[in-house]
């Protein structure tokens, strides 16, 4: 498929997803409300299966695939949790996976994805380079190349956000972690067709801003990319998930790394999550913006919980 | 109630407890199967709300309790999760709840207490002091006292056995750590009534042994608690949960505290979810004993994820 999902696609997509998983706690603490002033709701995508969102959606591409494309097999590139979700599909559906990772990727995730089954091949300075070398594979090989914004992917992962609205059929605004924009456009596709008055409200590192720089200027913008959160580390941005950002999403907020270093380190130790920097973002900017939020039902995605142990040590070693 | 719950009444308390909370998943590992060489997976009652298996336990309490009971308000003691359970189910049901904890209590765990809402006293040196304090009171101020091993709780946490025979019905064996004992006597009612041939494998620490002893010699003895799981910190057997064990547990370990910490790690490092030290337990008895468990089905069940950020500053500081 590469047709934009729709509400009807995702619903019919979850049936496949939930063969192989369970929906996620949508739980609210009272800590984190007393923090930010509202009525504060973690969707806990990181108690999935490879402990991120991302394996709705390579549930769902590995179910919609040819028997001839399954032959072939599959390649993508990852900073990890998206080559996890591919490594997990493809290893329930007897699928040979290679997954291409930039050098210096977070070594728990890699091992995951080994874990896994998947032919993991490090390439590459940053997951940009990464992505050319697994296409440019794919195609050496005649495998089947498996972009990380393609629309079966979004349509996959869009799941969760059925799931918030059945949950919590008042909620008023979704905050969501950016990095290729999947999980934001499945997010809000589904939120505001159910509901046109919920917020979406996407967050990016002020340290890797180039999905938000390109949707605030309606234009495709390379940016630094010098983020800890390696789960929204992208350096070039995505137009198709830019084109859906820039239809259904309200606002999009950069935070500092020093900001989501800190807020990591408050979702651990209040929820008792591992929570990876990616997802932290969520309540960073939160904070950013908690004037905006008094008393209303916010709901922050955690994306994932496969923060690094190197990472943990640093934030819990000092204590 | 006070009759040993069944398997038809724990499917009934089920209702009550899915109003509240989900069931939790059971998910295998890869990496976990390799190290013990057996089919291995994890119950994730740390996804609960309150991270811990008992809130089952506290939500049935608090379903059947009269409103004459509840307008009297609920004292318990607790070393951490079963008072979270208390105090999440009496926020629930707008009950008022005094916990007392034994000094130096996990101050996570104390102050996700307080923030439920609940009325904490620190009270005496350990758990079974706490317990004569919150007895006392209960009597004192015409409270209703919920003791840490009352059938009503035995029959909730059963619940999650109940998911573990659904989802994996040819389950083999199922290693469960003991505290008090109320998670292995509901698992040991619901599993061996529904297979009997499933074997049922309780685990201690050899630092607080209490309840092992008594259950290999049938009878209550104390014991030393130095244990740093302080969910299985129990000085004094219960005599309730004791008779329970006797009928239907298979056998019962003890692994040291050092293996213990390693195995904490090992979870921490390879499924990315916060697990306290009583929930690993399960996995330092599976690998104590893998001779015994080549190519069976295992499930260990995570009791819980509230380590102390103390411990896990001690487990990763030195990377």
């Amino acid at each position: 498929m590469n047709t934009t999902p729709t509400l009807p696609s995702v619903i019919k997509a979850s049936r496949f997803i939930y063969q192989y998983m369970q929906a996620s706690p949508l739980l609210s603490y009272q800590f984190l409300s007393d923090l930010v002033g509202a009525d504060v709701w973690l969707k806990h995508e990181n108690h999935n299966p490879t402990c991120a969102f991302k394996v709705r959606g390579g549930i769902n591409c590995l179910s919609k695939m040819s028997d001839e494309h399954k032959n072939a097999g599959v390649y993508t590139a990852s900073t990890g949790n998206h080559g996890q979700s591919i490594a997990f599909a493809a290893r329930a559906f007897g699928v040979k996976a290679t997954i291409y990772v930039p050098k210096g990727a977070n070594q728990g995730k890699v091992d995951a994805m080994k874990s896994l089954g998947a032919n993991v091949v490090s390439f590459g300075d940053d997951f940009d380079v990464a992505r050319d070398g697994a296409l440019q594979a794919s195609i050496d090989n005649g495998g089947v190349f498996v972009g990380p914004t393609d629309e079966v992917l979004i349509e996959g992962v869009a799941s969760y956000a059925l799931e918030i609205m059945q949950d919590l059929p008042d909620v008023d605004v979704i905050i969501v972690p950016v990095g290729a924009g999947s999980g934001i456009c499945g997010t809000s596709i589904v939120a505001k067709t159910i509901n046109p008055k919920v917020k979406i409200i996407g967050v990016q590192s002020t340290q890797a801003p180039s999905q938000q720089l390109s949707w605030k200027k309606h234009e495709l913008i390379e940016a630094q990319m010098q983020t800890i959160a390696e789960g929204m580390a992208t350096r070039v941005p995505f137009s198709n998930t830019q084109k859906i950002m820039h239809d259904y999403v309200d606002d999009f907020l950069l935070v500092d790394d020093a900001d989501i270093i800190k807020a990591t380190k408050t979702l651990i130790e209040t929820t008792h999550n591992l929570i990876e920097e990616a997802s932290a973002t969520t309540l960073a900017a939160a904070l950013q913006i908690k004037n905006q939020l008094q008393g209303k039902k916010v709901v922050l995605v955690m994306t994932g919980g496969n923060i690094s142990m190197q990472n943990l040590a640093n934030l819990f070693g000092s204590m």
